[in-house]
Parts: structure tokens; sequence; C-alpha cells
């Protein structure tokens, strides 16, 4: 299998298994305990809290460690909600669903704002929603596209009406560099899984003197932050996936996507790229394809050994065009031939001509099946 | 080590590990995508919430997957406070804190229902909480005496009027069966890494057909019940562990706990067993000692290589006495003198004989050191 879909998930890297392996092992005593096993383990969390502020450029007491990405935006903006006054809720248009089902689920509404054609906020549209705004949460990259919000710009106009801003930063951690100082932003949300680290662990940045409310009560773990029993494995394996995407460079990731998308926009016709190319992760391609529907061209491609995605992995199955296509203007119908190819660090060159290739084939293919008046057949120019 | 602090957590069994590890490796793939990968990765999701509803008599369909027990109780106890009109949650005194402080933090009052001196639910005080009720919750097996809750009586009591119940049966689940038809509870909590899975992985039990409201939103995931991506390594892990346990019985269990109790009873003076030992877990014994300090004994049982917990995990180090023993109606000087010693499937006779010893010389060592009139010295008889 080529595997393409690396926004929606990828492998777990063979070092961070082995770095979790103890802990799955003989060092499952709860870091809770009194007695030595359970001090090492205590140890061994501290230890990936460096690990994962150090990705971000934060203190390592600003980090809690979650069950997961959307457990973290979750808990963000729970405690905004619960934390600030009255006023809406502010968010882009392009969140991603635990950003914007949650924000659906409060009592105070929420201001969904335009993104451009390109899929980057509308700087103006931001502006003017911020009157009788109460909070801010706008994603650093967005998980269809790759598209990277201004985010430093965003930070900056929120804090100079006091307002508190979190950002999604589920896809762009461990792709680009971060920096929450630089950035200015006051939560940021974490996925191990989205970076080579395990399943199940999250975490979130919480800027150090902000007021914070819990979503998860009990036990008081993570210093009264997120109750529940550390998960030592999944928070070292984070730990570890964090460090290593310190120390690996993205830029072969960039090349990789670059010869791809150059290979395929030359050799398939009636296809273009979504999204600001010069504001975007460097492993996203984010593709239409006139006279396709996405659901056939998966098929196709899975058929041929390359795992890809409609829209984000969430949406899969769900037949509903993509909302972050919509938002950035993409009729529906085109909106439902895009295809989400996403790269990891661990793709070859190799890999990524031959999924082209084969996308060539595959679109081909259904083209020539579908034939005219067969599926939709719709040519658009943005 | 001899590990005797399994109420804490458990070691993860060598099978479980191994049916997890396909996961953590070549099963990465969202089990949200459409490719052959993701398709593998749903399936075992599918096969896991089987074997976890077996463990508690449940339809596979009635297992909501979460990232521990917190959050299954948090969950629960949140939608039963979204759904149920107004009125009291009624909870037991001697509920683990993931109760307790969740319910503190909701605008409703809660009424905690006063415990008999052995650990009990009293069901004349449960009745009479009844009166402006809005939902209970009374837990399984309390996590500290491993006291067994008279569930049934509770759950007839509440339905006549009209009441849903959830239970935390986190220390229950695996030690002794469990049936959520016979028990009749509307919903159940249970927490993987208590009974030999993973850390990081818990399951919620929702009665088919009783509304719910989910805590976690975003993608939908869980039959939009709980979103984040599913941890396929973790689940099957939890599925392989409930197995395990069905298929082992807890009577060696029993009977090792047991002959511990009975050495440390006969063998060293000034001890005694708190809570009901009719209506307990099979692999908790709960001891308190004249003249000691439990957090003395825990260093000098640490020393000696045996680890155990003063109270619960999430209670170490907090120096405070125990809310359950209070609850009790323990003396304080006494609460802060007692040891959960709490055994799992994996301990053997030599062990829990090996433990007793070393238990004796730390009670005699502590009081030798101690002396009269250092440290706390008090006799009480309950």
């Amino acid at each position: 299998m080529i595997y393409l879909d690396a926004n929606a998930t990828t492998p777990l890297l063979p070092e961070v298994l082995d770095a979790m392996l103890p802990w799955l092992r003989d060092g499952f005593s709860n870091p809770s305990g009194a007695y030595a096993g359970a001090k090492a383990a205590r140890k061994a969390i501290d230890h990936a809290r460096g690990q994962v502020a150090a990705l971000i450029g934060a203190e390592p007491g600003e980090i809690i460690f979650t069950g997961g990405g959307t457990e973290s935006v979750n808990t963000a903006l729970h405690s905004l909600d619960r934390l600030t006054g009255q006023g809406k809720a502010v968010v882009s248009s392009i969140e991603h669903s635990a950003v914007l089902r949650y924000v659906e689920g409060l009592e105070r509404s929420a201001a969904k704002v335009a993104v451009t054609l390109e899929g980057r906020l509308e700087i103006d549209n931001f502006v003017s929603s911020l009157d009788g705004a109460a909070f801010v949460s706008v994603m650093a990259a967005n998980n269809e596209t790759g598209v990277i919000q201004p985010l430093s710009e965003i930070v900056a106009l929120a804090h100079e009406r006091g307002l508190p801003v979190h950002t999604d930063a589920i896809q762009a951690a461990g792709k680009i560099p971060l920096d929450v100082r630089a950035l200015g932003v006051d939560m940021l949300s974490m996925s191990a899984h989205k970076f080579h680290g395990p399943k199940g662990v999250g975490a979130l940045f919480v800027r150090d003197g902000l007021r914070f409310k819990p979503l998860l009560e009990g036990g008081g773990q993570e210093a009264g932050r997120r109750s529940g029993t550390e998960n030592t494995a999944g928070i070292v394996g984070m730990g570890a996936a964090a460090e290593w995407m310190m120390k690996h460079s993205s830029e072969s990731t960039g090349a990789i996507r670059d010869a791809f998308e150059a290979k395929a926009l030359e050799e398939i016709s009636g296809i273009r790229v979504n999204g600001d190319t010069l504001h975007r992760l460097p492993n996203t391609s984010h593709l239409s394809f006139d006279r396709c529907d996405a659901a056939g061209l998966l098929i196709l491609l899975d058929e041929a050994g390359v795992a890809c995605s409609a829209g984000s992995a969430c949406m899969t199955g769900k037949q509903k065009p993509s909302h972050v296509q919509l938002a950035m203007g993409i009729p529906e119908e085109i909106a439902k031939s895009s295809l989400r190819i996403s790269f990891s660090r661990l793709n070859t060159m190799e890999e990524a001509l031959a999924a082209a290739t084969a996308l060539k084939k595959a679109v081909e293919k259904l083209r020539r099946v579908q034939g005219s008046g067969v599926g939709p057949v719709v040519v658009y120019s943005p």
C-alpha cells in the first residue's frame, strides 16, 4: 500500500513504539503511586512533557496531556466558554468539526468567519466579527486543504480587544515550526497520531497565567487540569514523536508532495489544486477533477493500492460535500470530485510518483466508465 | 517487586499486548478511511465492542469506547445532567472523585448518601434522598475497600421513581460477574487498565433506548456518541482483556487474598480489616494498623519490594485521610493508618504470603521507630 492519508493519521514510528514498549510491559505502574515503579512512570511523563513543550516553544508546565485532539479542542473551548463573559465565540468557517460542533452546542452564539477562495481567513470579516466577541478559535492549518492561516495577525487583532485565542494546531504541529510565543496564542491543541505518535493521546497548551477550567474532573491528575489515570505509554510515545519531528526536517516531504503534484498537473487533464499554495502545509495536496466523483476515485485508488481521502477522514462515507470546500466557494459538484493526498516523512519519492501514475489511470478510467451525462460532469474555473 | 496495587492499575497481559501490536504497526489506518487498511481497523474495533459487551451482558451497540474511566464517568453524568429535569443528583458518599468532583461542579445540587460502618450504602438514607432527585449514580464496588454495593436494590428503588441510574463499575468490571440486565442499570462505566488492559481506554454502556448526550463533540465517531479518532490498538486491547477476564476465574485471586489476610491477621497485632467482608471484591484487602502511619508503612514496604497504596492511587501524596473511610465513620487517625492491598489474577500465593511477612516487619519496625508519643497512637474499636 502507498499510504497518502497522513492528515487522517500517520504510522507509528518504530522508534516511537520502542520508546513506548517498556511502559506497556514492566513500567505499568500508576504514576500516582508511592513506590519506585510509580515514580519511574511519573518521571517518564515529565520527560515527555518537556519534549512536547519543546515542539511548540512552550514551558513543560503549560502542557496538559489529554486523550486525543478532540478532547484537547473540546477542553480548550469548554474552558473559554466557562471563564469568559457574554459574547460570541468567533471561529473560522473551515474549522474541524471538533470546533464547529462544540461551539454549536454552546448556549452562546458563534460567528463563523468567511474564508477566501484560497481558503484563508478573510481578515476584514474576522475584524468585524470581533465586535461583541468573547473568545476566538482559529485553526493553524486546515486539515483538508493544508492551508495555513494568518495566526499571528489573528492573535494580534483578538488581543487588541482583550480576547483570548485558541488554535487547533492538530494538523500543523510537527509539520511546520510552531512557536506559541511568536504566535501569541493562549491555547493550542495537538494530537500525537498526526505526527507519528500513538492514537488516543493529545496535548493542550495552556499559557502560563491563563485561567483554566478542566473538562474532565476526578482524581486531579495533570495538576488538576485533566483527571484520569495517565496513559504513560501513550504520553511517552507522544513525547518521542515530538522529538523525532523536531530532528527531522519536513523539507523532503515538501519536495515529494511538489513532485507528485507537478506530475499530476502535467499528466492529468481537468485537474486543479485547491487552496493557497503559498501558505500551505508541505505535505498536503488537495485536488479536484473535472467529471469525476471522489467516491469512485477512492475505490479505484484503493484497488491500485493507494490510500487517500475525500475531504477529511471523519467525513468519509457521509456523502456530504466538505464544509471546507463549500466555505471556499467551490461548487458542490466540484467539491464532490476532490481528493486530499497527504504525505508524511515516511513516504518516498518513488511512492509519490507511482501514486501520480495510479491517480492518472483512475481518473481516466472513471471518466471512460462514466462517459458523458453519467455522474457529475461539471467544469469549474475558480 | 511484589505488585499488590491492582485497584490502582494492573499489568498489561502479554497476550493483550500481542493483540494490540498489529494495530500499533501496520494496522495504523484511521478506521474512518475508505481503503482496505481502514476497514480492517473498523472490523477490529467492532470485534472488541462485542468482547467488552459480553463482559457485562450488553449488546455491542450499547458500548461506547472512551479515553478512560474518568471520561466514561464524566460522560455519563454529563448526559444525565443535560437530559434530566430539575432535581438533585443522588450519589453515594464513597464514590470515586470522578463522580464526586463532577457532580459538585454541576449547577444542580447533589445528595451524598451515607454508608454503614461496613461501607455499604444506607438504604433508608438512599430512599429518603430520592425525593426531588433527577438521577442516581452509585458505584458497583468501592475502589478503596472493595465493598460491593447493593446495586440491584438501588436500581429497583430508583426505577420505581422513574430515575435513571449510572454505576461506576470501574473496580468491579472483570473482578466479579456483572450483568447489566440483571442489575437493571441504565449506564455503566469501565476502564481497561483495571483489568489487565491498556491505559487510556475505557467504555461506557448506554442502555439501548436511553436518551444520550455526548461529552466530546466533533467528527462523530462511535455513532456520534464519542468523537475523536478511535484508538484502535487500545480498543483491541480492552476487548482482548475483557475476553481474558471472562475465561479466567477470579476464585484463585480470592484464595490468595484470603490467605494473605489470614496470615496478616494472625501475625500482626493491632490490625483490622475495614469494610463488609461478605460483600467484597475477591481481590481487595483494606487494613488499618494501630500506632502506624500509612505513609511510613508505604516507604518501608517499597524498600521491601512490595507495592500497595494508602487509599486510592489518586489520593496518594495528598496527606488527606480518605473520604471513603471518613464516610464509614473511621476516625481520621485510623484512616491515616490504612493500607489498600489489591491483588490481580497474576499474583501468586507465594507473593501473598511473602507480602504478609513484609507487612508484619514493616508494622513492627514503624512501631519501634515511632515509639510511644511519636506519630499517631490511636486504638480504634469499630
